[in-house]
């Protein structure tokens, strides 16, 4: 799948995925108010309300980007309609040929993230029969159990072909609260990166690990660092747009070849029509808006990188 | 809902939780094959043995507990038909007068933080109305993202006086591998457990906060210390029984009052028909021989706690 993704990157030349986040005040009155017509103010109501409105931003972007990147906590406030919203999300975005990274953040003890990597990204036996449940190609994994607690997930995307991005250094403010605190003058995010270099030569691609990490785009100095302690790791870049990291911070996060990171952007590009610069396009047309927001991402990245 | 816990401790004097993380092979066959009889070997059939052995449980030995913790990847494991049986084993636990303890261990950054805090704990607004999800009393959070990612959880359980349980030092044999790291000679586990006694302060019930912390029973040398630095907080202590933990260990993990823990035990009550000892009992009577297994337990630990 890291071959897939790569693929993917060099032919739609855009090292971005889009985060497909949808709080209920992102979905446009026209989508919402349907969905309370037909089912009433309930969480069916909200679930649906959020898959046309996935829909219909997939529709407009599919074509310009390799990934996509449902945050499923999103989905889970809304509880089973929420997820059921989730999994058509997923099924769909792959029917369109994307790469679907589920924004899942598990992590676990051995025989409970075993559990989680077999229901998102390898299946379950059922008497004589392998079920698969939200088969993701992607999921992003937390580290704070250590290796009993990430190695399942290996396992399953070494047998399956799908990779997971472990949580290195996050994007938001408080971050540094644990990632940064020094041993022997080392931060931890550092040590973390270590591990998931070594975790990913087990389980490597052409010429990237199936073992990727998040770094967030908010901190490019340690992102520096982090590129040249994982060489062979993709990194996925949130932070960029919304939450002040900009294309310009970028740059440390690629390797020479072009390639090593992909970048999310997602109420940058899922709200885009509630933008001053993209609220030409109104509401009705948020798809469209989300799709130049993508090909004005896409510049303003190619630029940065040169 | 700390003072509920509480209550309900005493009124049960067994400061015990039961684990409901159903393996498909801890399913008792007459359960599975009836499932598989009528659904097919699909999630829905895995959903449904879940189901079915989770409630033989929960009717044999409720008026014994104060509480319960279902371990959410073993049913999302199955999807969407996983999580209903994960919703209906909640709903039925809380009938019951149990309180529910999610074991989900989620944490993100804040804006999505605070969409696991609605979606577990709290509620969403859709249109005019207030929509509850999955709603347990407590659930398990992850702090690798530091304060911004917990503080929405804990402002969750405020309002609903609901509570927390934040991952401390887990029980599982990497652990150690970033919590015990020394920062300026001090453990990481011991700098989160500080974090987690300041972010209790803000949310107190009548003798504990509502903020938990999670402290394996498997390392009851750094249980000893985590006690004392966090004097308010309750425990909640996986590790007791399957993995390794004994009665004891637990000591140190209560306070003087008597209080101040739970101890958790999954496999060993559940899985109880299994073990030799109770092998009398057959899978038919696989509940049975759960209740004589908390009440083993229940003696267990008042023994040691003398």
């Amino acid at each position: 799948m890291i071959n897939k993704l790569i693929e993917k990157i060099r032919k739609t030349n855009a090292p971005i995925v889009v985060g497909l986040d949808p709080m209920l005040d992102y979905v446009p009155g026209h989508i919402l108010d349907a969905a309370v017509r037909g089912l009433g103010e309930t969480l069916e109501a909200a679930g649906e309300a959020v898959w046309e409105y996935n829909k219909g931003i997939i529709d407009a972007v599919y074509d310009l980007i390799p990934a996509v990147k449902p945050q499923i906590a999103m989905y889970e406030q809304f509880g089973i309609p929420g997820l059921v919203a989730f999994q058509k999300t997923v099924d769909y975005c792959q029917e369109k040929g994307l790469v679907v990274i589920g924004d899942v953040k598990r992590g676990d003890i051995g025989s409970t993230s075993a559990a989680y990597a077999n229901g998102h990204l390898g299946s379950v036996q059922i008497g004589g029969r392998k079920c698969s449940a939200f088969h993701e190609d992607f999921i992003t994994v937390n580290p704070y159990l250590g290796t009993d607690g990430v190695k399942p997930f290996v396992d399953v995307c070494r047998e399956e072909k799908k990779g997971i991005f472990v949580l290195v250094k996050t994007s938001n403010p408080s971050s540094g609260e644990f990632q940064d605190q020094r041993v022997d003058g080392k931060p931890l995010y550092e040590i973390v990166g270590e591990h998931v270099a070594r975790w990913g030569e087990e389980c490597m691609g052409d010429s990237y690990s199936y073992v990727g990490a998040v770094v967030g785009a908010t901190y490019p100095e340690m992102g520096k660092v982090l590129r040249e302690i994982m060489p062979k790791t993709f990194i996925l870049v949130p932070g960029y747009g919304a939450q002040g990291g900009t294309a310009a911070d970028l740059k440390p996060y690629f390797n020479e070849d072009g390639l090593g990171a992909i970048v999310n952007s997602s109420r940058g590009i899922i709200c885009a029509y509630k933008q001053e610069k993209y609220a030409k396009f109104g509401a009705g047309n948020y798809a469209d808006a989300a799709r130049q927001a993508v090909i004005d991402m896409r510049e303003d990245i190619a630029g940065a990188l040169g």
